[in-house]
């Protein structure tokens, strides 16, 4: 027999999915206008902004009220607060895109500097992190999370390549390259920083199930 | 007559109060390693943060564990998942610290670029703005929290101000100044980001206060 709160919790899910959604067409929006050269697209997607803050502060007070209503135990209260934890990053992963798409504003005025080939290669790591995080929570899978985890390192070591070219074959062979330079390797940090985020909810999600997991044996959680 | 969860609440007052000045301190350590050329003192920052973590996760277990057992309603419910919130953005600060150290590391076997002045200003700024955002949660005070928000925009000008100096009167100039540029660049960056945790933190203890006002009306909440 299905529990009302079952219901609820579902909706929950269904909320997580969405503002998951919000926040990955973001990011896909806020590179599109980098590659484009789109000053319009990139102001789109610092407007569209205010709907995904507006989604965190409901998706929040939708948990507050589930807890304050039912009263879960153990697990259903686990979910619901790992949920407003998870809610919380994909807002945050929101606001990344708006800083990528103020860098693009400052770029699209000035020459192109080089051909983005790494950029959109770290931004598609960063998209499946993220989603493979939410898919992850969802499904309460660990070694999903646990694959996130994993897939880290392949952005940090992307972030780095990125890093050492803009600095080594463009700031100093050339100094007048320093703006563009400065802006594209602040968006490889911004995108590096996405999948911190998702490393973050892959966490969550492992602590959530772990904790699941030995919660009949509450010593350990001591 | 003061109730058992009254107690327990103000143990997480204190816990928070803990970790919020561990963090601090980690900032506080990683900028006097740069200040100082101090690799060791930059390895202890980065040593010293497992155990901040361990603290994150102690807090969040009391939290779960607080709400499982006293099945809290309205204002101490939304004080508790409030300090969770707080609790992930002063983990997250402590990161910013080992961040910094790392940057450090990278500097120090270099020749000094040129003399820190608006680094340690901005890294004012930033603890002001944690220390104030605490003590707002702590006393659920709106308008220290508000005074925090305001502040924001200090410290995004400074990080500014460092950004183009460091741009127009070093890397431009001499491009061979890039690579310890770019690690004071992203210091400065990383200060600010610490001061957007603050702002996050502020926004959490206004909404908090804010929803606690209108619990008696919670049509404003939908």
């Amino acid at each position: 027999m299905e529990r009302h709160v079952d219901q609820e919790l579902n909706e929950l899910n269904k909320s997580i999915l969405a503002i998951g959604a919000s926040a990955e067409e973001a990011i896909f929006k806020s590179i599109e206008a980098l590659k484009n050269r789109d000053k319009e697209a990139a102001r789109k997607v610092i407007e569209d902004d205010a709907a995904i803050d507006a989604l965190e502060l409901d998706i929040d007070e939708k948990c507050i009220d589930l807890i304050a209503r039912y009263q879960p135990m153990a697990k259903d209260l686990r979910f619901i607060t790992t949920g407003m934890k998870i809610n919380a990053e994909l807002e945050r992963i929101a606001d990344i895109a708006v800083d990528i798409a103020q860098r693009t504003l400052e770029l699209v005025d000035k020459p192109i500097l080089k051909p983005l080939i790494d950029i959109p290669k770290l931004t598609k790591v960063a998209q499946d992190m993220v989603k493979t995080a939410i898919d992850a929570f969802i499904k309460g899978d660990i070694a999903m999370a646990k694959k996130v985890l994993l897939t880290d390192s392949e952005a940090d070591e992307l972030r780095n390549i990125i890093q050492r070219e803009l600095i080594e074959d463009y700031m100093e062979k050339d100094g007048t390259t320093a703006p563009r330079a400065v802006q594209l390797l602040l968006i490889a940090r911004f995108l590096e920083r996405i999948c911190d985020h998702a490393t973050n909810i892959a966490e969550d999600v492992i602590y959530m199930v772990q904790a699941e997991v030995v919660r009949h044996h509450p010593e350990k959680l001591k």
